[in-house]
């Protein structure tokens, strides 16, 4: 086995984290590498190889099916599933994988290893001998591909060279292969030219910038000219099978000047030479700007790499028994099974994948290459067998036969994801429901609960044009053209719709930041596609009679309207239609497969763990249910406050400058609250609510500072101007002394840092009155639902608490308020008493607050912001910043996905100190730890919280389908490796 | 051995914590009694007695030299202090003590424990038989003191009363005792009298109010009536002792009647049933508002409780043969050896006490009763020898013969603190130099360093008057006559001058919020000098033909000047002088003692552990070096921001809107801040100097946001106003134009918490330029002071750090600039690199840290502010209110003492991570763990840090002393651990 891995980097996500750890600790520090074999899914074995083998440059490279023993973060995926398919004899071609530890030695010198190209070259003598050709030879040669392929599928983001090998000489060998006929040398300078210009695309980075600072191909431009020179002479459109072999090498010569002009060298003849800087440019492209871009979208480790392949060429544009298509095991939007794609006869793979020329569906393949589709039929079944998964295919066929290109784990949308969980099982594929989970992204799961446009609005609303549905999903915003635009306004908060004719790995940052995606060619397999599938936006690809003109920023439909930059459009992926202006969205019905989804769910998760959801209202409470939640974890009072109604008597509290003014205003407060409590009770029934104690500092609830400050001194001037009118001065003056007033209040309450402020519990104990009003409002909610029948179980929550005492004292006015309201109502509730755990010393001292609470809530959003001290109304700009430049250690905002590192820490502190002391309680069985806030509905986020010990979670109600898929993962998970 | 200490409450101080710790972990949670028996600073043996003994009294109860082999935290001071003389036969009346433990029984019941006052009558009769009297005999009775004795002594804090056991039949007994005598019946009314006055004061507390709100003593106000209708009699002014028999009997009439007209009862005549009442009181002023004033001011715990002592009654006044003093075995100003105090023949203590009488000096005894003179000298050797500590003694001459009524340790100025340290260890009292500095208060010794009065200033200023030098050092402020405005308006922040005829425990807050008191009566061991002396505020006593009256709000000096409320005076404690206005002061010079005690702490902390100094300037650098610092551990870059001459420069480099124009506005900067490092370098020699990079906020160097606002608004009035005058309106649109883009830098850069916003590391890894400057102006002022032979050891160190890769980055920032520097100018420096811990994140992952860090040093200001989310600029109110409610588990300000169970947990977890990593580095002895900060200077904080792990401290310049002598106590009491 010469599989190898260095652990210096953050080991693979698939392997057992403690054993790694325990092989780290065993290593020397300065160079710790961890060596295993495994399956894709499972590591078989972990063992240490020592510090050497990093010089090893030969143990880095794969040849054929040596890999199928590896795994996906040393072969990349291109390469891990080649090598698998090789392994069970599916075809195809001769290749070798420069594996990823190549790659950082790459990054880390920032060049080839000085030893890497003499063991290419002898890997290339060994797929010599199986092709039985010669690389760079002018009678016989072999061509290859340097294609990209890092451990988690990037789609287009990274380069690829096809057709390597060829020269001045080895065109000529290229064409007598194929028997020296027209056609075949056709194929040949036709494949030249095309080699020429990827590689001077990719290799050599030729690009130009147009006056809009678009890229412009200058190969295309130049294919471009030619074409319409050759169209003069035609009288009609010339395509590109019109040009002839002398247009072709005509063509070739004016690219190689393109080169010499743009880089004043000729182009390169040593196909030794073509090799090397083939992959020289294929591990650089990881660190493109956009391929940076991508990972940080989808949260990939930097540190992964990229391994290179270097495959021998099948030729899909050979001739007319030729071709290549890109295709799904099952549907990817909607999970129905049977072969779903694209293809096209005579092309290469990159004219499929970028939309370019317009490809036939897969099914017509049937009756255009019956044998091939049949054997594609039984190869997509034995891949669906061999991985226990969706698989998304690239295949070639050369001159009848077929050969296999590539394939992986399928992307699919969020409801394909749950219908192919619960269809593999159904199948058999995979043995239990725990691993069909497996298959479900629970951070992508609440896509299936994405709004729709509202049926009636849309059937009335005047459609733009009806396209191909290529991504589902619905989304309204002012058209942009230019992708940067985009991203730029989509970043500032505005919602745009990005409309191009194609879309290219340039602009998924702009993709990323719309509502939604337009373009007028491709198909669901082109890259506008399947980027948006992955991001989860809505994408339409017009009919082919709408223009996009970027120049003048226009997109014409076919019955000549015109829309402009801004004008206001819906997009509607799984429909495919496009409405002009906006339409409402409603929330979808839930359908039975996501019900089952969750059902299976619950069941792995079993009794142990609760999902709850956060909800102020029944509404919400409503909702909470409908997704699954257990109960409520988090009420918040403090937004029964904001309603507007209600607002100018909290301002009253607030003002109010005795308790007994402020008891007055609170008793006006008293039969609202109770009435949102009772509602929310009725709608839960006799699950557990937990309602938190108003947290927010009071100035929140007053009007603005600046606001009043100008007022003040407007009216200043005003009466100033107005001496003289004495009435109105009256007036006036009466009117700045009540802003005055208000302005005192909002001065004294105003605070350098309101975060670490008087809010929390701070505030209950310093206006004990406010506290009071809302434990009564709580316990006679709850005294009136039992009345009527109704078992309620409140749990009373204190949040920010800092001091034993303080929680104690807290702990005397709930009981103290709850006894007397019991005693008045003459009837018991069972409520419970428990705290948030939002700043560290309240961590710090979990045993004691322990001790006399019924559960914990950790607030992760403030524990974040005070364990890092990153306040999270001033950072984002900063963490935008940190993320980009790697100054965090996490991979993420601290604020999306819960820092394991540092607040998970303090976590698992926290629950280590408080288990003893109540185990010694006998009540570690029922005391609840939970997590609260969008954390709690953020799947990494929910495994880190299980992992340090947590058996509850809760978060808004359309997130707890993502808290359920990823409690079960954990929980499942930790059962296997238990 | 009968003695029990309550585990539920904070142990005494002088327990072996771990000791305490271990034996609360067998007991059982509901009630963990630990019960120990000690000498007063050595615990001999701690034993765990179970749970019961609570419940018994009688244990509780010490009788004479019973309590000598216990301690102070059970028998109070006084109680212990009176056991250990009977144990050395020192002259004391019999007593018995009733322990602390059974305070917190009647704080925890809030009364009496029902089964005590049996178990004090059996006591009573105890001390019937030693002098051979019995409690309430007619013929021949006893009479006892019922006075308070807490562990920490509150001097005047709590309740007292005398002559217990009179009445109407007693007193007649009291009279035969002294043989029926004229003397003898008047000392016997007199002292009946004085009980009823007392006892009405302070047990059955029938104070009124007057129209000022002061308290009216009814019985004092009664007695100055007779003696006015006495003076006319006499036709001249009557004193006390001018009153004869009759007179003394209608008093005590009047009395009662005063007693029976406020409470509705007759004032009570059973013996018994006045010795239970007595215990109440005092027992029940423990919880005064006073009491718990002192408390919070001296950070004693509110759990120690008081004990209570009935003592055998002498009589100082008995006749002119007796007398009572209070004395100090040393000066307590000065330290200088030799008897002082005052005292009064035929008076009882409280008249010295209240200093109401004017006292004698004690070397008038010497020639009024040399034989008690001699014979009190013999005492207070031996009590200096026995308790190893210089003595604080109440005496009575009871017709000749002296008793001791209480010894303690003295309090005294730090001055006296620093000789008396000195002079006991050179004596032989103590018998190691750790021992000796173990008797300084560390945070006291600054008051040495307290600047003075500059004498130039002090020789032409107007002189007010001059007193007595109550109490040491100087205060300059507005005169205020009501302690309670006092306390107000110097909480507020406004410097007050406390004036009083006298001063009593009710005024103890409104002297402490002073900057120094001044009375009209009273001598060096009165009230306002014992508490002022304790509170560090200057106290004199004016010539006594100075008046105030509170009435009118006046001081009227001999001369007939008139002072009023507001006027500035400045008090000179130390030379008794009170000039009118303000004066300068300045640093006093240090003397020889404190340098000598600087040595030794020095001596004791050994070589491990460095006290270094905050400074940002030569001038800091030079007064850190006078107060022995070991170098500079923070210099605050920020500081020379602030300079005014600066700061143009800075808003220009804040306000710059490319990297250009802000490395402009920084290379104006670069030779400022170099030149600031070059003289600091120039001072420290070859210590090292810790320098941190910019911390605070940008928008702190720019104009107030409110202000621009008003201004912006103010100008838009004055242009709409000015319509029609052109050229004015141009000028005001340019002004208006220019405020606007500051107001819209202010807005950018504006924060809702800038506590945890762009601040720190993070302003230079955003704007790499600033730290680039910052680390060039550090490395060029190293090098050139270097070529001028200087061995400079610059720490560059960097604020709230977070990430490890936000540290990794700043390090490779300071390497490669520093590498840049050194080459330019050809020298190489050695420096150092390091972070603050200042975010609870920092402190978890600080073994990362570590691996890249040559130091730490600890923030605990922004620590505590994150750990606790507690904004200092916020929550001083909130922390006030928190301590007054016992909301916070610690008993300070976690602001002013380091809060060692949040904090300094997390500082402890952070110590514990690194040190691993540093010595598998190598690194762990040369790694320096520092706190910066106030926390650095204070004497808990300081003890507190050193035990976590941290072996270096930094404060303020003249915070330095308190740090090495606390050190020191550290170091040496772990060494006596060990």
């Amino acid at each position: 086995m010469r599989i190898f891995y260095s652990g210096t980097i953050a080991p693979p996500s698939n392997i057992d984290q403690k054993q790694v750890s325990q092989l780290k600790m065993q290593a020397p520090l300065q160079r710790d590498t961890v060596c295993f074999t495994s399956r894709p899914d499972k590591v078989n074995q972990v063992s240490f190889k020592g510090p050497d083998s990093i010089g090893n440059i030969e143990q880095a490279i794969f040849s054929n099916k040596e890999g199928a023993t590896s795994n996906k973060n040393i072969l990349g995926g291109k390469g891990y599933g080649l090598a698998e398919m090789a392994g069970v004899d599916l075809p195809v071609p001769p290749f070798f994988t420069l594996s990823t530890e190549i790659c950082k030695l790459y990054q880390k010198e920032n060049k080839l290893p000085d030893d890497l190209m003499p063991k290419v070259l002898d890997h290339m003598r060994e797929m010599e001998q199986q092709e039985n050709k010669k690389f760079g030879d002018p009678e016989n040669p072999i061509l290859v591909s340097v294609r990209s392929g890092a451990p988690v599928s990037m789609p287009g983001m990274m380069d690829t060279v096809l057709n390597l090998g060829l020269n001045d000489e080895t065109v000529q060998g290229v064409a007598k292969q194929g028997g020296n006929s027209e056609e075949a040398k056709r194929f040949a300078y036709d494949s030249y030219r095309r080699f020429i210009s990827m590689f001077g695309n990719i290799v050599l980075d030729l690009k130009e910038k147009d006056r809009n600072g678009n890229d412009v191909d200058l190969f295309a431009k130049k294919l471009e000219e030619y074409k319409e020179e050759k169209s003069d002479k035609l009288g009609r459109k010339a395509q590109d099978t019109d040009l002839d072999v002398n247009d072709l090498k005509s063509l070739i010569k004016d690219y190689k000047n393109i080169v010499k002009e743009k880089t004043g060298k000729d182009f390169p003849q040593d196909v030794n030479i073509q090799l090397e800087l083939a992959i020289d440019a294929v591990f650089g492209s990881w660190n493109t700007p956009r391929a940076a871009a991508y990972r940080r979208e989808f949260k990939i480790s930097d540190d992964l790499g990229t391994a290179v392949n270097v495959c021998s060429m099948v030729f899909g544009n050979m001739n007319d028994n030729s071709g290549t298509g890109v295709l799904f095991t099952r549907d990817p939007d909607t999970g129905e099974k049977g072969l779903y794609g694209d293809y096209l006869t005579r092309a290469q793979g990159e004219d499929v994948v970028a939309g370019i020329r317009p490809t036939k569906p897969i099914k017509d393949l049937e009756t255009e290459m019956p044998d091939t589709f049949k054997e594609l039929t039984g190869v997509c079944d034995k891949l669906e067998h061999l991985r226990h998964n969706m698989q998304d295919i690239e295949f070639t066929v050369q001159n009848g036969k077929l050969y296999l290109l590539q394939t992986r784990d399928a992307k699919r949308s969020a409801k394909a994801q749950i219908k192919t969980a619960i269809d593999l099982y159904n199948e058999g594929l995979v043995d239990n429901k725990a691993k069909a989970l497996d298959l479900i992204e629970p951070n992508r799961i609440r896509e299936a609960l994405l709004p729709i446009f509202d049926p009636k609005e849309a059937k009335n609303a005047v459609k733009v044009t009806s396209g191909l549905n290529a991504s589902p999903g619905c989304g309204t915003g002012k058209i942009v053209f230019n992708p940067e635009e985009a991203e730029e306004r989509g970043l500032a908060g505005e919602k745009v719709i990005l409309v191009r004719p194609e879309t290219s790995p340039d602009d998924v940052a702009g993709m990323f930041k719309s509502q939604g995606v337009v373009t007028t060619r491709g198909g669901r397999t082109s890259h506008a596609a399947v980027v948006a599938k992955q991001a989860g936006k809505p994408c339409v690809v017009a009919d082919e009679k709408c223009k996009v003109d970027l120049d003048k920023e226009t997109f014409t439909t076919e019955d000549g309207t015109v829309y402009r930059k801004n004008d206001i459009i819906s997009v509607d992926g799984t429909s495919g239609n496009i409405y002009k202006g906006a339409i409402k969205t409603i929330m979808p019905e839930l359908d039975d497969d996501f019900k089952t989804i969750i059902s299976w769910a619950k069941e792995v998760i079993g009794k142990n763990v609760q999902i709850r959801a956060n909800a102020d209202n029944g509404k919400d409470s409503k909702a909470a249910l409908e997704m699954g939640a257990d109960g409520i974890g988090l009420c918040r009072t403090e937004h029964m406050f904001m309603d507007k109604s209600r607002l100018p008597v909290v301002q009253e509290m607030i003002i109010a400058d005795t308790p007994e003014a402020r008891k007055a205003a609170l008793e006006k407060l008293l039969p609202m609250q109770r009435q949102d409590f009772k509602e929310i009770f009725e709608v839960m029934g006799q699950r557990p609510v937990t309602i938190r104690l108003l947290d927010p500092p009071l100035h929140e609830f007053l009007p603005k500072h600046d606001d009043l400050l100008i007022e003040v001194n407007n009216l200043e001037h005003e009466i100033n101007r107005s001496k003289g009118s004495l009435s109105d001065a009256a007036k006036l003056e009466a009117e700045l002394a009540e802003k005055k007033a208000t302005l005192e209040k909002v001065n004294q309450l105003k605070e350098q840092n309101p975060m670490m402020g008087l809010r929390g519990c701070r505030l209950g104990l310093t206006f004990p009155e406010i506290s009071e009003m809302q434990i009564r409002a709580i316990v006679e909610a709850a005294c009136e639902s039992k009345k009527e029948g109704n078992d309620v179980h409140p749990e009373i929550m204190i949040p920010l608490t800092t001091n034993f005492n303080e929680l104690k004292a807290a702990k005397d006015q709930v009981d103290s308020v709850a006894k007397q309201v019991m005693e008045e109502k003459g009837i018991k509730v069972d409520y419970k008493f428990g705290t948030m755990i939002e700043t560290p010393r309240a961590a710090l001292i979990a045993d004691k607050l322990a001790s006399i609470c019924d559960f914990f809530s950790f607030g992760t959003n403030d524990l974040t912001q005070m364990t890092w001290g990153f306040s999270r109304d001033d950072t984002s700009k900063l963490v935008q910043h940190y993320v980009d430049k790697k100054l965090m250690d996490n991979e993420s905002d601290p604020f999306d996905v819960l820092d394991p590192n540092g607040v998970g820490q303090l976590m698992k502190i926290a629950v280590d100190k408080a288990k003893p002391v109540l185990e010694k309680q006998g009540r570690l069985d029922t005391f609840k730890i939970s997590i609260c806030g969008e954390h709690g509905g953020e799947a990494e986020s929910v495994k880190t919280a299980l992992g340090v010990g947590l058996n509850c979670t809760s978060a808004s109600p359309y997130r707890v389908p993502t808290s359920i898929i990823s409690a079960a993962q954990k929980v499942s998970a930790d059962k296997k490796s238990a």
